[in-house]
């Protein structure tokens, strides 16, 4: 019976990292979609949503007819609700992926700022913590969980140094607003799929160590 | 056994609906700190939230001590689950909360805006939006969650209707920048506030008809 259920784990931790390859590949489009200011990229990226969702809930289905068959307890207990509420992070970062879509498209039709922010940087170190997340789930390795959330410092770091410039900017640029809004929405965003990776790699510290490495708000924008 | 099961089952709604009550509260508070730009205030809400905190884990807790001990199945076991969902998006309103604070604490260092927005009226529709989807939860009130979804298109205008005059006020009062930043930001965590509502909304419409209404990004910032 036991073997049973852990083949059964087994493929839902590969349906989860296939999830998030996708969130991934969504992030990666809709910064692209940015930087190159590229409203069908935007699309794209809005229709796919839709996968994610569905896939959300057919792996959310998977788990809990695991839960009712093999009545897990303890620690298997612990990682199937902790893997469902880590299935619910991944589907919420993939609507971050529409949000910053939509500010492609809404950049697409101003003239291009020369903007001296590297939303590409940030999007590379936000990517990392995504997976590095998942994986250390998977992997229930509370050391690389650790190690994310360490990291979710140098995205705030990136968002505020964003924050910064673009105040700046406004003050001497003021016609630029709009636009400039979209940009400072982007870095928003991804410093809000960080915090999903950080409150991921939390989950699963609680799971293996049974206790909160720091609880403080996320997302302080 | 299925009579103890319900009854501890009572008991967590309970302890659901108080700490709904107390997310209430902390956004209450720390739109009123905004209101009043009043750093006491915001620093009271930053401290109460290591309660919120350690209470969801109470509850979640206690929620899989009941998976554990009566293996709950079909419709009983759903609602376990989706319990342990919505007891994560408490805390994460919660973190709202803080995030409101944070700003309320800026902006008591400028000079006070004359505002032509109603943060006051948004934070009333988001209130009852929390509440009314934590109440949707604890009677499994498929029609009160389906209502709470339908609200969150009155935040979101109130949220660009704030965008808009913010915008309008940067382009012609390009010092005062960093205060107008910061109200936009309160409005945008409301707003977020209100998207967990519904998030907790559609988890019950799911609960009890076996679809989700829609399913589109949540936050569009």
């Amino acid at each position: 019976m036991s073997i049973h259920m852990h083949r059964e784990i087994d493929q839902l931790k590969v349906s989860l990292l296939e999830l998030c390859g996708t969130v991934e590949e969504q992030l990666a489009d809709a910064v692209r979609a940015v930087l190159d200011r590229d409203p069908n990229l935007a699309d794209r990226v809005e229709r796919r949503d839709e996968e994610i969702d569905r896939r959300e809930i057919e792996i959310e289905e998977s788990a809990l007819k695991l839960l009712a068959l093999y009545q897990p307890v303890a620690l298997d207990l612990r990682f199937v609700i902790a893997f469902i509420k880590i299935n619910n992070d991944l589907e919420r970062i993939g609507d971050l992926a529409v949000n910053i879509a939509r500010k492609a498209r809404n950049l697409s039709q101003f003239e291009p700022l020369r903007l001296p922010v590297d939303i590409d940087a940030m999007w590379k170190n936000v990517k990392a913590m995504v997976r590095d997340s998942v994986d250390s789930l998977v992997q229930t390795n509370a050391e690389l969980a650790e190690e994310v959330c360490r990291r979710d410092e140098i995205v705030d770091r990136q968002k505020r140094d964003c924050r910064v410039t673009i105040e700046k900017l406004l003050a001497t640029q003021p016609e630029a607003v709009q636009p400039l809004l979209q940009y400072l929405a982007v870095s928003r965003n991804l410093e809000r799929a960080a915090d999903h990776a950080t409150n991921i790699a939390e989950d699963v510290i609680y799971l293996v160590r049974g206790r909160i490495p720091r609880h403080q708000a996320a997302g302080n924008l």
